[in-house]
């Protein structure tokens, strides 16, 4: 299936360190509860993983905050845990308890009967909402696919939800490395399929979530976390339609780590809001583009204060190309979309002068 | 008052960079709740507030893990709230939540009439409390006094308690930048005669706890945190009863910002798991010494697990001086105390060949 032709390409070119004319942005959790059309979009799907799970509304909340701001790029609507989810564990979520399920993976036995998972038969609702996003988006901006890092979706799936410490599926790491690492194995397998069928369907990048990574020892993040990102990252579909796909690693918390990620052969490293950008980027030189970095609590500050940060940002990166900008984690649920608005158009007007040549 | 000798001075020796026989160890919150023993007297004061407000209490607390464990330091049992506690604005603990302020700073005015905590009137229950300590220690190990950093207990004061995301207090650092560095600066003036106040009473070294400067951004951080901490370096006793008193800055998730901690003149810097000491010793050389760094879930593992952590840690640091073992954070309250055992033990046995010469 030929598609149209892509009318804004900054974030393809930022993630390829070719000049653009102004800083692409994006939002990580763009399409998201902030927005009053999500919410409402949301209740008719009844509960969360319902939205996720039918294509034609995942297709509008993703297309959302596109109405709102000139975004220069979409991300395609789903959850991390789609993939736990398919292997069986029963994901649910429980109203201010975040994810839960009703599997949990704890021993040798438990982890040797998860399956890999087959995207083409078992998460089609995730393919299918891809195709249809991109015949939506028309060529208006390239999308982004995504999956949770093998690490970030072990720690659900060992702690049964969300945890503070992790301490369970940090002692499945320290006591029984072997199982840890089976487990990981077959995440890093079913994640490898996963990205390589939403690129196929029509993801023009990808991105990788590793949330939990960083509350991970420098020695233990290497082993558990970053070595099945890179086993990953070989195991992708880098060009598509003729161009380049490119790979974006985020960990949370990773910024002390940031030569061990650009060292996988990713394209670009997302930055959260503790790293400041321009020693980043000294660090990697041109090894790889930089996405980040503002905190997103900033959006709650007034719009005068937002602009100084964006502004402050820009130049700590400097002139020159491999920026994509984007908050250093996901947007918040009560931020006045407006400021949104605000901090968007900043570094679109803002980072113009950057980009003269 | 003349004190009794020291006898076993090697945390000290180490914080200045001196040689020990073997690596010395404490651990940040030892007097704690995994101990029965602790329990049984918390529920004998009734709740912590009066606990720590206690002073025979707080001294029997204070000791308790030196009679279990080999420690080579012992550390003044208190809270870091105790001077916005002084301060006026009702320090309450409810059950399962955490701290708790019955009036929160959020206005000009607010801030305008907090007092500047002075020791000796409004927490001489603290100096109290490290004086009995000092007596009853008799020369053993040397005791630590310590506070929370100005931007710690800042945030719980403009929250009103714990908080994910400050986004009150971020906003108040953002958007009236003003009123939050009047409220810092007076929080620096009271930690700095709360801490002088503490070693004039007997405390051998302090440390400062900067929890929640690991939230902000490089900027952020550079501006709200780690500037009052410098001030408060400069503003303290560095020499009491003939010897140097070490001051320790621990920021939780403040790995990315060593060498300008190291700058503020302290001796020492806390880091948590998430950095690798061995890394951070060659980025600061012998300016500072370290202060770390298990990661406090490894005490769930098996025995075997943490010996072997231990040894990792010590590897990574290598032979030389200036290294003081500790957890990357508090020991958590459901830790087997056999385990802390074990973690003791293994960094004396382990490092002693790190330390022939």
């Amino acid at each position: 299936m030929s598609q149209p032709a892509l009318q804004n390409d900054r974030f393809l070119r930022a993630l390829n360190c070719e000049s653009v004319d102004v800083t692409p942005v994006w939002m990580m959790r763009q399409a998201g509860r902030y927005l009053p059309e999500y919410r409402a979009t949301r209740e008719m799907a009844g509960d969360f993983l319902s939205l996720c799970k039918n294509t034609e509304l995942a297709c509008e909340v993703t297309l959302q905050p596109l109405e709102r701001f000139p975004l220069d790029a979409a991300i395609l609507f789903s959850d991390i845990l789609t993939i736990p989810d398919a292997m069986g564990l029963g994901l649910y979520f429980e109203t201010g308890e975040g994810p839960r399920f009703r599997k949990q993976v704890r021993t040798a036995a438990d982890v040797e009967a998860l399956p890999i998972v087959e995207t083409a038969s078992d998460l089609s609702y995730v393919t299918d909402a891809v195709r249809t996003i991109r015949r939506e988006l028309n060529g208006r901006v390239p999308l982004i696919g995504f999956s949770g890092s093998p690490w970030t979706l072990a720690t659900y799936m060992v702690e049964g939800g969300s945890s503070k410490d992790f301490r369970r599926a940090k002692a499945m790491a320290f006591d029984t490395p072997e199982i840890m690492h089976q487990l990981l194995d077959k995440l890093a397998e079913s994640v490898i399929d996963y990205l390589n069928a939403q690129i196929k369907a029509g993801a023009q990048a990808v991105q990788i979530f590793d949330t939990w990574g960083g509350a991970l020892s420098h020695a233990a993040y290497h082993e558990f976390s970053l070595a099945y990102m890179h086993k990953i990252v070989k195991g992708l579909i880098r060009e598509n339609e003729g161009r380049k796909v490119p790979v974006i690693l985020f960990t949370k918390n990773g910024g002390q780590w940031l030569e061990s990620i650009a060292a996988t052969g990713c394209d670009a490293a997302g930055l959260d809001w503790t790293t400041d950008i321009g020693s980043a980027r000294q660090r990697v030189g041109q090894q790889i583009a930089l996405q980040g970095n503002m905190d997103p609590t900033m959006l709650y500050a007034s719009p005068n204060a937002i602009r100084a940060e964006v502004g402050r940002i820009l130049e700590s990166f400097g002139t020159g190309n491999g920026h994509v900008f984007n908050l250093g984690h996901g947007i918040t649920p009560d931020v006045k979309p407006e400021h949104a608005g605000v901090f968007i158009e900043a570094v679109h007007e803002l980072s113009a002068s950057y980009h003269r040549s």
